[in-house]
């Protein structure tokens, strides 16, 4: 390892940490969820900003970057070895902020209880296709229509609009207490079954704008093996839990409980990510299966400080990535994009707001928090975008379109769902003290610290 | 990020887990330190058994990895790809080793407590002191006269039996409970302070090697930076202190106490590494300026899971890192190596065992037990082996007699000190129930749970 490339990492660690807890709490006392306060210093940082933390992958280089120009400065660098580490640095923090989304999904998936999920499953599947089918037709059809895009590109368009950013979504639910209301608990099924269906309309969007044709044994295997993880690791997990009581009992070392947990939510993302799905999922599912062990709570008060460290680099790093410069009316080729994205936006929210309408059988559910909880696309809609764009099917025009859309809906999300779950007092009471990840003001810790 | 630099990173972690987690039960099993395991599951994993987990300073390629080779069957992935990969891999994974022992320097620090470190402060520098002199006179004038190796590869080698691993004899300590006693605060003082003296001498010898000269500028630089900083720290700490616990009360979001406490730690890691010593000090010194706040159980409470998780990371890397080939005596071009090594290994045990009896004014003293905690030269032992074979100083029987002494000295200490400590029952009986680090058996957050 080179030797400033540990230098550079520590460094972009203090960055997120001071702007992620600046953030949270800034938004946290405006009445607002504090994860918006962390995506909003992760734009201060990033390249619509300072560039002290920017990414390869939008064509930044070294000299692009703020924290980059302070080490040459300090380490008396050439521009060659700055570069390495650039690359390097970028690599780490890429990769912590994918175990911090990957934790993150872990701690929701113990947070949420297998039985509730299945109680709400068909109305969270009813929800997850038509805020696919629906967004997804009204984009492409209305680009097609009113702005006489090409087929193509405007299929990728609407396919971009089927996302929802799981991430984004349950961490609000849970920092406003609602995770494990009837609200909540859809919201979290939809979204899941969202990222399978998302990743089979990507699959199908991709050979279409490669070969122009449809892969169809692709598409196929995609959902087979999406609907075999997802129900292998349930079924599994119930034969699991018992052995996986049973070494944690019998291991004396350090992290007896940890270790075995955090290995087998490892293992669940790494064959996620094998069968081409997201390695959330494969945690998601991991902790699922645990919140059926009798160890839960224990489990809970370990991950929570895990997740406390590495989830701020996820939304740090989302924030840093979206390049608001494509927002300014004032840059006269942006304006033919903000059009468009007018447009897009509209599709993105109504497309996902009537969802909450799709609900049977629940006669008193907040309708409007169900559909506004998925309307975040957040990292997954950047992905559409950034293959796109990187296929060359997008014009620029609709690329900065998608990438406005994703943003605002990102951004604006937690505040509304935040409005949507509040006004409507009708909805099921959000969490009570059971749920660790709701307690925002008082680490659980404390609690029994002072229980104690 | 490339697509599969996530799942190799995830498959490391998981292979880390593995192997520490069994190494470590099936050490204690044997009456063993666990970390002793967990080096032991790192060279199974590592370049001198199974080659899942190899890393490129020591010239090994992506051809070499078995992780790799895998990898490139499950993905189908081309030369190249998997090279860049492999780049990535290993970058990742030695960043989050360095977090490991960052992370587990802190605890360390918080689980010091600076009054009972400055009681000892005098022996502990005395110690230290000895601990470098002796080692390096006794080996450089060793292999000039007996040897008639010359006088700069000698001094080289003398060098790299100064340094001591303070995270192998810290991690025993507290394993064994002995962390607070005050044979374990002597051996954590001397062995912070020899990690400066260390850096010290690496400075001269690499000069000397560079140049032939002794840069005494840089040398006055570096005994000033480092004095300056510890005593800067431990100053500045006592004003930190109360606007720490300020902060951490006017947080309202998650992480309140943690996040500032982490982010300090990594301030300090920072600074530290930017006047050229070890990242470590400056976690260490964070912790030891953060365990004289009242929060200081919840944070330990709070450290633990992340140290859980990530410094197993640290000792299996290291692990890994040993080639154990130069020890095999069937292989001729080994056995002038193994000779030299024989007398080196003496020699670093001599000259840091006498260093007990250095210790004035404590007549009940386990001096065998302070002498032995000096023995494990650890990571910091390669690092001189690495630069010396770098600047081409060293001959191959000379580099390859360092990394036998440095491997031996490492994996012999820990069941050394623990036989040095159980043996003697005149120390100071070990920490009681106060210390989580020396719980191992039952973690704290499992005694609230069963106490709650």
């Amino acid at each position: 390892m080179a030797p400033f490339v540990l230098t550079s990492v520590l460094l972009s660690l203090v960055a997120v940490y001071l702007v992620s807890k600046l953030g949270g709490e800034v938004s946290k006392r405006l009445g607002l969820p504090p994860v918006l306060g962390e995506l909003v210093g992760g734009v201060v940082v990033g390249v619509s900003a300072l560039h002290f933390l920017v990414f390869p992958e939008a064509g930044a280089t070294a000299s692009d970057s703020l924290l980059m120009g302070i080490l040459q400065v300090l380490g008396n660098l050439d521009n060659e070895s700055i570069q390495h580490i650039f690359q390097s640095q970028s690599e780490v923090v890429s990769v912590l902020a994918e175990l911090g989304v990957i934790i993150l999904l872990f701690e929701i998936g113990l947070e949420s209880d297998l039985r509730e999920l299945g109680k709400v499953g068909y109305q969270a599947a009813i929800v997850a296709v038509v805020g696919v089918v629906a967004p997804f037709a009204l984009g492409t059809a209305g680009l097609v229509l009113l702005f006489h895009t090409p087929v193509i590109p405007a299929i990728f368009a609407g396919a971009a609009l089927t996302a929802t950013s799981i991430g984004i979504t349950s961490k609000v639910l849970s920092e406003l207490g609602y995770l494990k209301s009837t609200e909540g608990q859809i919201i979290v099924g939809a979204a899941v079954m969202d990222d399978v269906l998302g990743i089979i309309v990507l699959a199908v969007v991709a050979s279409l704008a490669k070969t122009g044709e449809i892969d169809l044994l692709n598409v196929l295997y995609l959902i087979l093996s999406a609907s075999g993880f997802l129900i292998g690791a349930i079924l599994l997990g119930k034969f699991f839990n018992s052995s996986f009581v049973a070494i944690a009992e019998k291991l004396q070392t350090r992290g007896a409980l940890l270790i075995p947990a955090f290995t087998f939510a490892l293992v669940m993302a790494v064959i996620a990510n094998l069968i081409h799905l997201e390695a959330i999922l494969g945690a998601f599912a991991a902790g699922l299966v645990l919140d059926e062990t009798d160890k839960r709570k224990e489990l809970d008060q370990q991950v929570m400080p895990i997740a406390d460290i590495l989830v701020p680099i996820f939304f740090v790093t989302v924030g840093a990535k979206a390049d608001l410069g494509v927002l300014n009316p004032a840059i006269p080729e942006n304006r033919e994009g903000l059009i468009i994205a007018a447009f897009l936006i509209t599709v993105a929210i109504v497309g996902k707001v009537i969802t909450g309408w799709t609900v049977f059988g629940q006669p008193n559910i907040n309708r409007l928090a169900i559909g506004v909880g998925m309307i975040p696309r957040g990292e997954v809609g950047l992905v559409f975008a950034g293959i796109g764009s990187a296929s060359g099917v997008l014009d620029k025009p609709l690329e900065a379109a998608i990438i406005v859309m994703v943003i605002l809906t990102t951004f604006l999300a937690p505040p509304l769902l935040q409005f949507a779950l509040k006004r409507n007092e009708n909805a099921t009471p959000p969490d009570d003290g059971g749920s660790p990840i709701g307690l925002d003001s008082v680490p659980p810790t404390e609690l029994v610290a002072i229980k104690d």
